[in-house]
């Protein structure tokens, strides 16, 4: 058994985690750590967990003191807030999966111009490999230290690296416009995630300004061998879970539709977690699931293309990927304990 | 493997149980019927399939001829719509769970005053055993054909019945109001059903006149020992999933809140399905699960009980215990394949 | 024009109020007061008032030096906190309407059982007109101070009013099962008003101790001329606006559904507000309106009768029924300025 | 009195017209014709105008004989069933406010390509106004025929028209990502409209190829002096009512995003209903209102210009904006009878 831990367990990620390791056939919750609910039964915060999960939560202090009794360890905190925890754990041979974006961006300058934090430990980045298992599985699989992605990321990423490292369009014309479920914000206190406030509207924020762009913007240029500049655009939208990327790109040349889905299903053919399918996606078809499901759609009239990703934020975009990624590194079937389907409903 | 099909497949309790089917490891689906889809792949009807389920829906009709090829038969018609096939898969001995109204019923009588429509097979009612696993399990081990209970009911009976088991309030005081997700409507074309009627309102229908009121009656009926009337009132709410069950009794004499939570953790001890707990019920905590969570409050200014319970109303309401009575037919372990935690969120 | 002014109108009853006052051809806002966002524009915690509402917020000491410069202040704040202001406004001869709960309860032994807080000014609950304008008009029209209605108690006394004044039910056997939106909880933060955690689920809460419940029964008890003992269960239900009271009541003789309708019918028969209607109400027709729609059924079976009563909690549940008795209360047309329809989409 | 009658009155766009209509101090509303509710009363649908709204419904045929009495007729039907009726109402000296499809193209080719039906009265093009106030108001002023404009065009063209009559972007560049409540796929009986299938996801639909892009095509066209083809992408929200689309340019020269809202403010600076402001825009905001409002940011990265716009898709978007053409073919203050703020909750 993998013994497991997770630190923000009681956020909206973390209680995702919590799910899926409780469920997992080779992981054993060895702690489950919340700064706000500490000394506090996790199923009297998650009553989904009544007479099922036992644990109290512990400090994060208590958790220093117990990094031993652990194999792997899930932090899904706020960006700026696990530095200190990833180095501990790293020190005492735990392998670590952070949720978090402070590892995610690969130069320190970016990291810093956009989280407008320092980043701490720079030395830390050459191990941190990108837990984007479709398109770093190998890195993975011998990783002590997994960045997971960002949720708005992995939809972005997933729906147009094939273009990117193909060719296909010109890569200054990305233009991103995202949806997101109200769970993308959190489980922070703020007037903005009130249910009167989020009920019944859509909006954009963040424009031009969101902290998902350079992270996009870093695995894109990889895919195109080019660096690349976008616009990323996320929305709110009122429901619980899910992500929509709708993704517009100029083709460079004459390619028809089906040209591209060949494209897809080529490139995606042995990934299991990821759906090329005629029909567009709606996010109700990917909740609940680790699935990504993509559409595509070429306009003759524009010569643009529209790439559209679904995924729900909280399992392919945050805890399920966590888990793709821990099976990876511990040489585990990669969909084992994740290989759920939506109940559409 | 036991072999199963769907009568129903494309509806929302139908699709449900193909969920299950397919994630059960002693079952395959040898085939999915639909009247309304015949011919068409399941995975067009429900994206959420994809590259999942191959299989096309075939007729009634076609169906027919398949009997022998199965050991079970689910089916989840209208009411007034099984009556044929029940009987044609009991005479070639395949093993029959109704989710659909038609047998749940003990008298003819009574089916015929409250759903309009003569029983047509009587002398099938004495084999068919109402499949509420919690009150029934022995006779549903050695049944052939079970009647499963419906949604309403199930979160109603589960409510009342150690109340009226142990003889704590009267039986003329019982009122039920109860709520219901959307879903429980079905996917049938009904203005009702609309997103634009049903969304950001809640009202009362089926007022005194529901017909699950004769099953809830029927049920604790026999739990009391007494002939027992009731009010039922349904409502809907603007949500997918989920019946909330607010059930009121005067008490007989003076009894704590302590002492009837004993009693209820007491009756259901041995339920793995049944949560008794401190804090009041939340559908939330209970979508996508088998899950009936129950609370209990006593008021001791009127000398009411306020029994609060929350189900799935696909699940337990439905498919999920449609399964669990499977399971029990069949020797296998209870809540194989149906156990799976909500997530909340 | 009527000088008013708004306490706590950022909060959601309050902002409700200056929609109200806002396009009332009578009234001229002349501050607006917040406790948590003074010195801030109204227009930028409430985008809606873009370019309509130039307003800046005060705090509730600046409004101390203003009280001479208005004729009525409405009061929005959470209970205990307007006996100060209330006694205030009062001594410098403006008339007060409170639409918080200081004042509804007549005992003051009541108000400190159930809120836990002292009645610091119980000589002016003499003073204090309950303003539900159905039942206490005339006096209404000659109050100086009204304490507005609950939400909750607003659509349960309306529902049960003429069961009570005309001897028609067991007076111990009212049982009122309430559903409320989420915006009943107000704008403050709290996680259980959080946009997951309330969406796509319904709950009881406060069951046997919601502090409604004196109210309604103090109304109740003058209805019937007898004091009244019943049950009053409140649920939270995800949408923004809208109560349903679903109420139950034993019939004391033989009477029939169309005769306790004719009863409904003549009580209310001048009242403008209030609609006896053979449909059962939902919550969505009287959304963004002033009306109480009501609808009855009498269970033949059970001798017991169902009344189902429907608001919008901010409106004849809160600020719509203020302004009906600020419009009493300076002879103006009762319905001026709060003649809206629902958009029941 | 401006004596109206509405044709389409029961479908969702044809009921707020009711609303704006009844409410309006100028007009009377002759009759209400409904193909699907001929004979039944008005408020046996729409319940919210129970007591309020008398009208029986009559069938289309009914009205043919009375039109007559009218000034003006409000068509709110399917395209391609109002040619007869437009044609009718004309020749007998009526005024018509389309608000269907059949006459916003100005090109019959371009008609019969994207509705794939033939336009059978060319001949009227030329008197139909495109009723989109803002643009057209002096044209509007004197037409007898106004074809009101479509949701998804209104809020796209009221979005980019100045950057286009201003030739501040690239004409080749223009993204339109658009997002729409429900309401907008009307009240038909379609299993994508029911409430199960559209709650909690979200979904890309028509893409490439909807039928409001030739529309805004034409429009921004004239803006621009220059043929225009752009992509337009319209998705599915679970909310019942608002458009919010986010309108992507490539800036031609460096402006600052000061410099873009300083053109926007006084370009629409006469306009009532159109608020420009720092803040973005929410569709709440405009709920139940007849404003748009709109929102700028320039990415000086990308050099791209980002316009976001949100309406009430069923006020601004199709019933508000026909009274507000109204209200010019007929001489009166332009927003008599929907000056109405939205309760943003």
């Amino acid at each position: 058994m993998i013994k497991g831990a997770v630190v923000g367990s009681t956020g909206y990620a973390g209680q995702q985690l919590v799910w899926f390791l409780h469920n997992h056939k080779h992981v054993k919750i060895e702690f489950l750590v919340s700064h706000t609910y500490a000394e506090e039964k996790f199923s009297k915060i998650y009553n989904n967990y009544t007479e099922i999960i036992q644990n109290k939560c512990i400090s994060i202090h208590q958790m220093e003191e117990k990094l031993e009794e652990i194999d792997v360890l899930f932090i899904a905190l706020p960006h700026g807030k696990s530095f200190n925890i990833v180095k501990k754990a790293l020190d005492k041979g735990v392998k670590v999966i952070d949720l978090g974006a402070d590892f995610r961006l690969n130069e320190s300058a970016c990291y810093e111009e956009w989280y407008g934090l320092e980043q701490r430990f720079p030395e830390l980045l050459k191990d941190a490999v990108y837990g984007l298992v479709e398109i770093y599985r190998d890195k993975i699989k011998k990783a002590e230290f997994v960045a997971n992605p960002g949720c708005y990321t992995t939809a972005s990423i997933l729906a147009l690296y094939p273009l990117l490292n193909k060719g296909i369009i010109e890569i200054d014309s990305i233009i991103i416009d995202a949806k997101s479920a109200v769970s993308g914000a959190g489980r922070g206190l703020k007037v903005t995630s009130l249910y009167g406030e989020c009920n019944e509207s859509i909006k954009a924020y963040g424009v031009t300004g969101h902290r998902h762009t350079p992270e996009i913007e870093q695995e894109l240029s990889k895919a195109a061998g080019e660096k690349i500049i976008l616009n990323f655009t996320p929305h709110l939208v009122p429901m619980n879970r899910g992500i929509l990327a709708t993704c517009y790109g100029k083709l460079k040349n004459n390619i028809s539709q089906e040209e591209i889905y060949k494209i897809y299903k080529e490139f995606y053919k042995d990934e299991y977690f990821i759906r090329i399918a005629d029909e567009l996606p709606e996010t109700r078809n990917v909740r609940g699931s680790n699935f990504c499901d993509i559409g595509i759609r070429v306009d003759e009239r524009t010569k643009r293309v529209i790439v559209v990703s679904a995924i729900d934020n909280l399992i392919k975009g945050a805890a399920g990927q966590a888990v793709q990624n821990m099976n990876l590194m511990f040489g585990l079937e990669e969909n084992e304990g994740i290989n759920i389907l939506s109940m559409a409903i």
